[in-house]
């Protein structure tokens, strides 16, 4: 059996069943597992002696809290991350706190502004972005988002997207051409459909999902090794897609 | 300079300042964290083909629920944990949810009982004992642990115990000579004073305090490798207590 890659709504299903009474789970754990996980699939790939300056670019809902937290354990691994968040965080219960925990690691976060010179600043002194702006919400290419999207785009630098790269169709896939092009994906619970075409390093994380949850929705996931919190899909795996 | 082996004063008001207003971490966040590098404490030196079973002892407080996190993750990485709760966990707010996690994985737990037959049982078919009982609270050894103590600590398996073992006082170590005699101490945040007499493979977990704590308090914790969760301690670091 290969691995499932999840529309928009089961997608949205299994987060649901994390959270709700069945699960059990809170925000504050599966934001730790996640963040934590997304953290340490980047440090995989890009070690904090070559790679030391991340741009954390983080959306306005669950995701960008997602980022947030990777920041934090991305600053504690030795990383100077800086957080990209021009929307704030405003409905979601948990962004104070976890901003004052970026603060207590001294981790600069970009003040919001019309202006993109203080991105393009920060852009010019990263050698990777960490893309957690757009979750399972497909219309972010909007103020102030679209202003950053070609910056990013065409910075060069080294991207690792989380679930859906910026500027892709959750389901489609970067159809509009306009998107990120990600080095690196790290896919929560299980990969999207639109990720079927993306060809980079693939990583599953979120080693949270109890067995029945697997089960019922035949995810069909890999197997985590020993007691890690990520795993690298192989190119076998990629081919039966 | 030197770990520094914590009071139990000192040991209460660094977690009490981990999750007030200025460090602002919830208890959600600190247990997930704490109860993963648990697990993956005990998955280094115990691997889970040749220790499937482990039997998880777990108090009524704060500590108690990190050992019900670590169930949860273990049995997520294959092993095959039973956890014993005999005082339940009642004045911990998240215990229902963390007990139905717990259930998600189909994870047993024995019914709290004045017969120690059922405790019996499970410890003939375990491999390895997580002692999650005691934390800072110094007065365990009273029912219904009392009748446990000898059953565990006459039991002939491994034992990992969580920053004070059972039957050892916080500060004093094994004084009365009646408390557990782990192979592995897993010590959240900093050991604790008691533990300098402690000789077996011992980790610091809780990667999680930021640097401005870590220097107030002047802990001069060991490095943590890579983007481990867990670090062990050498032998010239236990060589300076």
């Amino acid at each position: 059996m290969s691995l499932r890659y999840l529309t928009a709504k089961l997608a949205q299903q299994i987060d649901d069943e994390l959270i709700n009474e069945a699960g059990a789970f809170s925000i504050d754990q599966l934001m730790e597992l996640a963040g934590l996980a997304i953290a340490q699939a980047l440090a995989r790939v890009y070690n904090k002696d070559e790679y030391p300056n991340v741009l954390v670019c983080c959306g306005p809902g669950n995701q960008g809290g997602d980022g947030l937290v990777a920041a934090r354990h991305l600053a504690m691994f030795g990383y100077n991350p800086v957080i990209f968040m021009p929307k704030g965080f405003k409905d979601v219960y948990n962004f104070e706190r976890l901003k004052t925990q970026c603060d207590n690691m001294n981790i600069k976060m970009i003040p919001p502004s019309d202006d993109t010179s203080l991105l393009q600043d920060s852009l010019s002194s990263a050698e990777v972005i960490l893309d957690t702006i757009s979750g399972l919400s497909p219309k972010l290419i909007q103020a102030p988002f679209n202003s950053a999207l070609p910056l990013l785009a065409n910075s060069g630098l080294h991207i690792v997207s989380v679930d859906v790269p910026f500027g892709w169709d959750v389901e489609e896939g970067n159809v509009e051409g306009v998107g990120l092009e990600p080095d690196v994906l790290v896919s929560l619970i299980a990969p999207k459909r639109g990720m079927r075409s993306f060809r980079g390093r693939h990583f599953v994380a979120g080693r949270f999902i109890p067995k029945s949850l697997e089960e019922k929705f035949e995810l069909n996931l890999p197997e985590y090794p020993d007691s890690d919190q990520i795993v690298e899909l192989a190119m076998e795996e990629e081919a039966h897609r």
